[in-house]
C-alpha cells in the first residue's frame, strides 16, 4: 500500500492471467488457450511488407502513427464478416474492448449480471468502474442459468461459448436474453465461437442493445499480437470509439494491425488449422473419458474435466511436474474441474501419457 | 447521443490527435513530432529474429501471449537508464501510462494542477476519471509559471520539455515543485527530453512522489509500434501495475517488445539520428527567424513559430494547400503559434521555400 494509491487502486484485486513460463519451449503449454498452430503465412508476408518489403527491409514505417482506428483490419473485418466500418471497433485484444466497454455504459448506478462461472476478469471491470456486478450462481455447478439472467435487471456480460466451463448456449438462448434487457447493454464474448458455438452477430441489426467481442488470439493463432475486435449498432460502438479516444488514441500498433488485417483474410488456413484442433479435441476427449475423466461437450479449443477418483489439484500438481501446464480455478463449485487446451497431437499424446501414468499407475 | 451511453461517456470531450492523412508518402508531413529517420536497424532484426529469424520466418512464436510485463524491453530500459525492475514500468505507448496514472493515483478528492498551455490529453485524462484539474496561467503565454505551480495544492502534471511551446525546465525548477508537492505525485512527461531538456530520472530515489514517463515514438523513431515506459518509485510503479493488470493483462505485443528492447540499447543509432535532428533543427530556425519568424528557444524535436505580420491559420491554410501538414492549435494565448515538426533537411527546404514565397512573394 502506498500513500499516493487513490481507494480505486487500493480495493482493486486485480486480474491474474495464466501462468507464462519463461521458456514456453520447456513445457507442454497447454494452459491459456493458445492455438498450437503458427499464424497464417501470409502474416508473416503482411508484417514484412508493411517493414518495407523483403527487398529492402528498412522499417521506415513504424517511426510513423498508426491508423488510430485501426482502419485496414477494420476494413478486413468488415469484408470477412459482412458488417459496415460503423458497426466494428478495433482493440488491443479483446480484453481492452472489454475494458472501454465497461468504462462507456455501466456505471454505480446501472449494475451488470454475469454467470458466476466465467471469464474473471469480467468482476474487476466492474470493480475498477466501481459498477455492481451481480453473479448469478450456475445450474448444476457449470452451467449458465438463462431463466435467471432473463428476470435479473440490468446490463449482462456472457462469454458464448463460456470458459473455462467449454459450454456454448444455442443462439436462441442469447436472442431470449437480449429481448428480455432490450434497455440494457448485453456484451456477447466470442472468444471461442469458432470452433463451435453459434455467433450472435448476425443479429446485431435486429438488437441495438447487443455488442458481440471477439479476439484474434485463440483461432487466428495472434495472442502475441493483441488484436481483437468488436461488432455491434453504431451507437455503441461510437460509444467505445470515445473512451478510447480519451484514453489512448493509437492503441494497436502498425505490424498488429497488418497481421490481424492478414490473418482474417486468409479463410482456407484459418479453415484448416480450425479442423485439426477440431479432431485433436474429439480424440483427446475420448481418449480421455477412457480414463475415467468426465467432461461436458466442448464447444471450445479446451476440455473442462473432472475426475470422479482423484482431486483436480493432485492432478494439476503431478503434471506440472512433469512439465506439463494446464489451469486450475479455486473457483467454488469448479474446483475439481481442470481447463486443459487443444494443443496439438503429440501435446495430447503426452498429457495423455503421463495423465495414464498417474491414474491407472 | 445513445441510452446506452453512461455519464462518463456522454460528458466527454474525447482527445484530437494530428491529422493522419491516407498517404503520408503525399505530404510533407511535420505534425505530430514524428522522427523522420527510421528506427534503428536493429530493430528489424529483432523483429524479424522474433517471428523465427531470417531462415525460417513462421511467425510461430505470435501464436503465445507475450510477456505481461513487456520484459525483455524492461530489461533494455534499465540497462540503459540505470534502474530496476521495481522502478519501471512498460506501456503501449505513453499515453497509456499517463491514463493508468491518473486511474491508479487521483480522484475527486485529489485534484490535479497542469500548466494551461501544455498536452492536451492530460485534461480529458482528469475528465474520464473525474478528477478535478486546474490549469494555471501562462507567464508570457507560453512559460510555465513554477511559482503558481509550487503553491499550488493538489498532483502536478507536466511536460518537460513542454508541448507544444518547445520550453525546457531546468531541473532545478522540476525539484522546486517536486519539494512544495511532497505529499502529491508529481508526473513529468519527458516525451521530447532527448532534444535538449534535463532528465528528472536520477530524482527517482530521491523523491518517492515523482513519476517520469518516456515514449518511444519521437527519439526511437517507433510511433508507429506503440511503446513507453514509467520510471519511478516501486510504490508508484506497482500502482500503474495494478491498474493495467485489471485492465488489459497485455498491452504490449511481442514484436513491439523486441522492437523497443532493440532501439533503446542501440546507443550509437540514437545518438546520431539525434544529432541530426538537432543540426537540422538549429538551421531550420535560423532561416525562419531570417523570415521574420520569432519562436522560443526549442529543447524538442519542434519549433513552435509565431509571425508578426501573418497569422498563423492563414500560414497554415497556405501550407496545407501545398501539402505541407503543421500544427495549429485553437487555445486561448497560442492562436498565433504552428509547431513545426522537424523532418529531413530535404522537407524542411520545401518548408521554407513555400513559406518564402507567402511572406515574401
Amino acid at each position: 500500500m502506498s500513500r499516493f494509491w487513490n481507494d480505486r487502486t487500493k480495493g482493486i484485486q486485480p486480474y491474474v492471467p495464466g501462468e507464462q513460463p519463461e521458456d514456453p519451449s520447456a513445457w507442454v503449454k497447454i494452459n491459456t488457450n493458445e492455438n498450437p498452430y503458427p499464424p497464417s503465412p501470409r502474416v508473416v508476408e503482411a508484417i514484412l511488407s508493411e517493414m518495407g518489403g523483403k527487398q529492402s527491409l528498412s522499417g521506415a514505417n513504424l517511426r510513423l502513427y498508426p491508423s488510430a482506428e485501426a482502419a485496414p483490419f477494420l476494413d478486413a473485418v468488415c469484408e470477412r464478416y459482412g458488417l459496415k466500418r460503423s458497426q466494428v471497433f478495433a482493440g488491443n485484444g479483446s480484453d481492452e474492448i472489454l475494458a472501454f466497454r465497461f468504462m462507456a455504459f455501466w456505471d454505480k448506478n446501472r449494475p451488470v449480471i454475469s454467470p458466476a462461472v466465467t471469464y474473471s476478469f469480467y468482476p474487476v471491470y466492474a470493480s475498477i468502474f466501481d459498477i455492481p456486478y451481480r453473479a448469478i450462481p450456475m445450474k448444476n455447478d457449470i452451467e449458465v442459468d438463462c431463466d435467471a439472467i432473463a428476470v435479473q435487471k440490468g446490463g449482462v456480460v456472457l462469454a458464448n461459448p463460456n470458459a473455462p466451463t467449454s459450454i456454448a448456449l444455442p443462439l436462441d438462448d442469447i436472442r431470449r436474453i437480449l429481448e428480455a434487457h432490450r434497455d440494457d447493454v448485453v456484451l456477447v464474448d466470442e472468444a471461442y465461437v469458432d470452433y463451435g458455438g453459434e455467433s450472435a452477430i448476425g443479429l446485431i441489426t435486429e438488437f441495438d442493445n447487443l455488442l458481440v467481442v471477439r479476439t484474434l488470439s485463440k483461432s487466428y493463432s495472434l495472442a502475441g499480437m493483441r488484436i481483437g475486435f468488436a461488432a455491434g449498432n453504431p451507437e455503441l460502438i461510437e460509444g467505445l470509439r470515445r473512451m478510447k479516444d480519451s484514453f489512448n488514441s493509437y492503441t494497436i500498433d502498425r505490424l498488429a494491425i497488418v497481421a490481424g488485417a492478414a490473418a482474417i483474410l486468409d479463410r482456407d488456413y484459418f479453415d484448416r488449422t480450425r479442423e485439426m484442433v477440431l479432431a485433436t479435441r474429439e480424440r483427446t476427449a475420448e481418449k480421455l473419458r477412457e480414463l475415467g475423466f468426465a467432461m461436458p461437450a466442448s464447444s471450445t479449443n479446451f476440455l473442462f474435466v473432472t475426475h470422479p477418483e482423484h482431486s483436480a489439484k493432485d492432478i494439476f500438481s503431478f503434471l506440472k511436474e512433469k512439465k506439463i501446464l494446464v489451469r486450475h480455478f479455486n473457483t467454488a463449485g469448479i474446483e475439481n474441474y481442470l481447463r486443459i487446451t487443444i494443443g496439438t497431437d503429440e501435446e495430447m499424446d503426452r498429457l495423455l501419457s503421463v495423465l495414464k501414468e498417474f491414474i491407472v499407475g
